[in-house]
């Protein structure tokens, strides 16, 4: 196969970290399939993940681990995870322990809307969805 | 204000883009939620998106803008976008045109689990979900 066909066929898990390392990480929840946040692991903080079964990511601000929900409680429990063809993102289908992935105490980090009048005349502001 | 509480509680859109000009973008069904792509803009890129209504994404790897389905024909129609907490990441929640998001003409470029034992040992190897 080539390198193509392995990467987006094979049945070998070998995500790609960037130049920095990083790989971004889509927090789903694993039963509405809202998503709830998009944040970045190291290799380490991917075996972390993979042993605790508890999301750890890199925080790029503090360079620093980043154990979801350490000080706030609000632990995300790892149901399942998957990736994309070519391996350069992951999909962490969870399970939001304390109801808030965002650290303002929202239920997900996406809690603005765009409003757009898409394909017509672009109004860029919000709205809240709440 | 400060500066976060603008960034994060403001009215606002100022997505911030990184060092090489760039915010992901994750491409989300509109209806069932499933996430389809992860892909990313740059401020060109996203204008485009606004004004035509259909998904443009900037191609890190041709370095090249991509206007999604523009040979294939499944475009992108972008129903919503959302924004996170410190605006830099994107979710456009789209009708996607012709049954599929991934170049492997699967629904969702996220077609590969980790079979994983979380919390247990880790396996790293692939099942396939289809």
């Amino acid at each position: 196969m080539s390198h193509d066909a392995v990467l987006e066929e094979g049945t070998a898990f070998t995500p790609k970290f960037d130049e920095k390392g990083l790989i971004p990480v889509i927090a789903q929840d694993h039963l509405s399939g809202d998503i709830l946040m998009l944040a970045y692991m190291n290799q380490e903080a991917l075996t972390r993940t993979l042993a605790e079964g508890e999301a750890v990511y890199w925080s790029r601000s503090r360079q620093t681990f980043w154990k979801k929900g350490e000080t706030s409680g609000h632990i995300q429990k790892v149901r399942d995870i998957l990736t994309d063809c070519d391996q350069d993102a992951l999909i962490l289908k969870i399970e939001q322990i304390g109801g808030a992935a965002c650290h303002t105490g929202r239920w997900s980090c996406f809690y603005r809307q765009v409003i757009t009048n898409l394909g017509r005349n672009p109004l860029l502001s919000f709205i809240a969805r709440e």
